[in-house]
């Protein structure tokens, strides 16, 4: 049965419809970034698989480990949360050429960036492609959730956008993108400390960390608070290495709608944040590319002060017949 | 490069060999069956993957996912933990006939059924075979670990030995197996409540569960504890479907090289374990099958008195051509 676009959302659409309410000793259950354990103990999963969000042709053994305990760790940030350890779970076609060793190495030198050990693991052979899944474990006495968003907020972002979609686009058309991108893509830095600051500073009405792009993770934002946020095409901080590469238009679509720049999308009170001295603090570019109304939704501004719907963000990995364009991931 | 059996527990062992003293908050590291964290939280993760762990020929896809959750929260079982939650990953291949909702239907039936919520998890498009990581978390005051064996203690193990892993046998040969085996593969019971139950006797000085044939499981025990336990071939308690199906010396072999019963092996003050009233009441079989002494390793002693190394156990997935045989986990 071929399955058309959508599809794989719709799987955990119903899967977490029917879920009911968790247990008393689970704080934050289903629905958003991780989940929230008594104790303050924070845990999400994140699948990469191999020709699906990335290709071996593009990065080493040692950068898909990285990466995908990155995408992983960017959970925690996205909750406000400090890691403390990661469970890795591979499997890995024992005749294929894939560097095991490499693999987790990638692993334990992600985690160690930002703190974290490896507290363990599972190991299996497959006939198919590269699978990881990591387990990230963090902490926190004040989880900062997707709700939280109110009518005269304004919407931040971390970082710039794009650019790691942008890699993925020259890729398929065949060519080298410049190191810039190739970075973005190989090596992303999960904003857990930019994260922690933000909190500390009063700034996070809510939160969500960019893996699906803009529009799509605005989206989570907007449908927790029961609100429409606007986004000012203009003041969107595209990545200028994805600009150069693919032009204004193709760059913006990479930052709405793109994914996987494992930056930070944040609802902060009005005039709260000096972009300036907080950014300077953080050692992260902050920009305001939006605010909160009333309403429900995504909505584009475009330069002209003329407002339509943003559309929905994250490639699907079931709209495609192989890796690439759909190389982005759709998770809880 | 053709990777001879032992590739998969050797990745497995460099990886935990390099893993360092876990942070603080961490109270039991890697090389127990699960991750014990500050606050009594308890985690483990479990892979299970088409056509290494199971063949959707052999079982229902609502199996499959029950199967995987089962084997996840055995983990808990084995550390004497309560089952809270559990977060599922699935890389699943879209234009595949796997049924996705079916196959979380029976992650949450194998949660329900032990008291445990699905809080969450992942779903990607694959190009490969139906892939599941379940992590499980569970709590527990008092964790029982690997360690704690002493010469003079008896090796006990819950149930009936073999039978899930006699069924693979049967299938490979291109035999149905009766309805005995084939529940025991496709439905495995997680021991949670004998564990605790055991716990609260005061019968646990160490516990694994058995995923990998008592013989590879008990060894986990023996190098754990630093000594040597003598299993004995006459008392252990070898599935009645098994023997009928395979014979007496095949059968035995399944018991301590198949894997994946999900039972229970146990070391116990001498005398402590009552195995009539302590088996009545947890409603399972309890069978004394050996001894711990001073040493190291796993032993048989036979029927004549005459004692050998009991050899490893737990099929590997990197052994074969396919699977089958080497059909059982090789995990943390």
């Amino acid at each position: 049965v071929a399955l058309g676009p959508g599809h794989e959302f719709d799987v955990i659409r119903r899967f977490l419809a029917d879920l009911g309410e968790p247990p008393d000793s689970v704080e934050v259950g289903p629905g958003d970034d991780a989940t929230v354990l008594e104790g303050g103990w924070v845990v999400s999963t994140d699948l990469s698989v191999e020709n699906v969000h990335f290709r071996r042709a593009w990065i080493t053994d040692r950068e898909a480990g990285g990466r995908a305990t990155a995408a992983a760790l960017s959970d925690l940030a996205a909750m406000a949360a400090r890691p403390v350890g990661v469970l890795v779970s591979m499997a890995v076609q024992p005749l294929d050429d894939v560097d095991a060793d490499a693999v987790l190495a990638g692993v334990r030198e992600a985690a160690g960036a930002v703190g974290a050990s490896v507290l363990g693991g599972d190991v299996s052979a497959s006939p198919g492609p590269l699978v990881l899944d990591v387990v990230v474990l963090g902490r926190t006495d004040a989880p900062v959730l997707r709700t939280g968003a109110v009518p005269g907020d304004e919407v931040w972002v971390t970082g710039v956008l794009g650019a790691s979609a942008a890699a993925v686009l020259l890729w398929v058309r065949g060519d080298e993108p410049p190191m810039t991108l190739r970075q973005a893509f190989a090596c992303p830095v999960p904003r857990v400390e930019a994260a922690r600051g933000l909190a500390e500073a009063g700034a996070l009405h809510a939160l969500v960390d960019l893996s699906d792009g803009l529009a799509g993770d605005a989206g989570h934002l907007a449908a927790a608070g029961g609100v429409r946020i606007v986004l000012e095409e203009q003041r969107i901080p595209v990545a200028e290495a994805a600009r150069a590469a693919l032009g204004d238009e193709a760059a913006l679509e990479t930052a709405l709608r793109g994914g996987e720049d494992y930056e930070l999308c944040f609802v902060a009170p009005p005039g709260l944040v000096d972009a300036s001295a907080l950014g300077a603090r953080l050692g992260l570019p902050l920009t305001r590319v939006g605010r909160v109304e009333e309403g429900e939704g995504v909505w584009l501004q475009g330069a002209d002060g003329s407002v339509r719907p943003a559309g929905r963000g994250g490639f699907d990995h079931f709209g495609g017949d192989g890796p690439g364009g759909e190389a982005e991931r759709a998770s809880r």
